[in-house]
């Protein structure tokens, strides 16, 4: 079970988080890549330390919204979300070029992730684009239940795909994320979320939000490392796979 | 000698010549990768077009300033100015990716450009940015008597060079191009177009604004297709270079 | 009756339209403010030739959303849509102070004025907003019958309303604007465009695509300035108002 | 003595310093106003923290170069800068007047202020953008030996000058600010800084880096807030300004 978290989110003169702290405990780096935050500095900075600590890099493209942050679902043509995830994954791409690295996968960011898992379409683009990238990246989806149009279409394109639950995330008895705005969506507890991941590696079941245990089979799991609190939070999930 | 023009040059909503009308008589495509001009959308429809037209692809980068149009030189560290070159390689290279086509070389734009041939940290670093693209693409520069040195650091980074002479543009006796303040330095004439362009490829020399001929060894002249007069000036330095 | 026209929206080295050509005709300049389209440089550009023709000069604000040119609604919390409005606003009115220039009127642009039509909150927060400008300017929005709400909460604000009808769009039975996509929605023909002005001028009505009349009481008819063409139409348009 | 600083320079998601720990020591906010850092709802919400604290509002115009913070000079026409400047300024005063306040003052940013430090046409370009803007706002500039010109320019204009010294940076022998770069430019002494601020105000003097002792007469003292140290500082600075 892999961990995975988003990085390189600073842009210019501004930074988030503590990339630094959070890296040694990641398995995967989805960097951004200059259209929701980060520019060409940023992305070297992450790639170098993603390889320094011998982490995957993922490209991280999202909406071009640096005000919004990407989480904006901004309409566009399906052809224009394909090229907008090749252009950040080849910028990505040729960063790690200078570095004799290679973007192993794409995560699309904020809402360019949500309205991939929402709108076919939007998702045949996303995957028309990772397909056509050099060195094969795989394209991570939300886990769920809902998924098996989704592998069709992924197979078509002979993209990969990569699982992602969530660490600190509840699920709806549905099995997919309960919204941000509802009461408990979010864990505040780290315990909770030590569990949680414990029991998908385990078990690959999660617990709802209303206590139904349903089957969910998943490749990483995705942290936050925004504060201190929240990377130590990362290194007790890290040292709970580990041990157990 | 081949032809060699900026094209690719709008943002958004808005453009700037007549690409589809210069393509044709071109042999070399110069596509902005979205930092001084064009977006994802537009750097994929002109993609596109020198791929109907069987016109090379080359990668325009320039630095980050759509409202001044890369006509600014901006500072930057020389790892930035790397980067940079690099984000909008791979981007570009992403987008031809999408249509199974290769950036064959990379031609910085406007202030980059010059500070380029001005400054030799900047010469190395955008040297640096194309080794490490993956296709070996060459580096366009200007052509002139200076340029051994360059030669020297090109053949280090195994990074071959195009040199580029203009048709449109008087020289200096020192063999630069004349400032585009003074007088004379643009030609409005085809005929003078014509004949400059004819003169450096059967005799490989230039006359100067004042009248010196001195040796100009150059791959591609630089033409230029903002208007239906230019346009009709590239058509006929097209049609001489044929017979001629 | 008076002809408004959005005008000054290029951006840095783009431009859009002929506004010098356009500007003698109009009455009313809807001038780009900086988010949709246009910079400092060009909103002094078009404020001057709008004084130059003794042409009032109106805000034009629109989404941040350079590269969509403020055409997709990009989703805002409603007090941040009054700080855009305001910012925005502001900056035109800076502009005009430079030359001791008044912004008379304030017409939101593109996916801005739809939601504005559409959702009472962004109405309200766009109300707001021009209501705390210094000089009073008018809130311009789309004449209808169906705006009496909009009336009373504009009374509120103390904020004047201007009705604006176009003069090339086709109108449903229920009053609205026929979308763009469906047929006959944009009129070609100019004398369609001079007849629905003149009618809405003398007799208050609009006959809508299935050939009903209905009134339709407006201040100001909406004309466009593309091409060559459509200012000949515009052209045509003013003579008629004056003449007829 | 007055206390100025910088504020409101984060922009979008991100934030930078901790502006509501430090405004209430302050007296004057200088408040960035979008070109190169903030945006509408981050300009909204210094206002309204500044007004929470009956701290003068200014506006802080700097170069459009979010990336690079405003610290790159990039070139401009002299009269692009009067209508950068005044944009900015005018995008400010309406956000002010949702709540009914007043820019009072103006102090260009970074790359900016040593531009109009250095260059007479960018100063006189500075000053007629203030001089048009209603409400008649001071503008801020550094204080020094060499202000006689400026004070004449300033007074054509009928811009008043607030000068503006430094608590935290060392000065040369020539009343100039010591360049960042060398040793000893930036006090991290807190009571450094205390005892410049004192001298300043008790006997109009300052002590160069080589102990020269000269003139420096200042309206205002600029300090910094970016991190609880910095912070910290300034509330001894203003607890030595009452009780001193």
């Amino acid at each position: 079970m892999k961990l995975n978290a988003d990085v390189g989110e600073g842009f210019g003169p501004w930074s988030v988080g503590d990339d630094a702290a959070l890296m040694p405990y990641l398995d995967m780096a989805n960097i951004a890549c200059g259209f929701h935050a980060s520019d060409p500095d940023g992305m070297d900075r992450t790639v170098c330390l993603a390889l320094d600590h011998g982490v995957m890099v993922g490209a991280h493209p999202g909406y071009r919204d640096l005000e919004g942050f990407g989480r904006r679902s901004i309409p566009h043509e399906a052809e224009s979300i394909t090229r907008l995830v090749a252009y950040q994954v080849g910028a990505l791409q040729a960063i790690c070029d200078l570095h004799g690295a290679q973007v192993e996968y794409v995560k699309p960011h904020g809402a360019l992730y949500h309205d991939m898992m929402r709108c076919e379409a939007t998702f045949e683009a996303v995957l028309t684009a990772v397909a056509a990238m050099p060195g094969h990246p795989a394209l991570m989806i939300l886990a769920g239940a809902q998924n098996e149009k989704r592998k069709q279409m992924a197979e078509c394109h002979q993209v990969p795909l990569l699982m992602e639950a969530f660490a600190d995330r509840a699920y709806s008895d549905g099995g997919s994320l309960l919204p941000r705005g509802q009461p408990g969506a979010v864990y505040a507890s780290t315990q909770q979320m030590v569990d949680q991941v414990m029991q998908i590696k385990t078990s690959g079941t999660v617990t709802s939000v209303n206590g139904r245990e349903f089957p969910l089979s998943a490749d990483t799991v995705c942290v936050h490392g925004d504060n201190a609190e929240s990377i130590a939070a990362v290194a007790r999930i890290r040292k709970a796979l580990q041990t157990g």
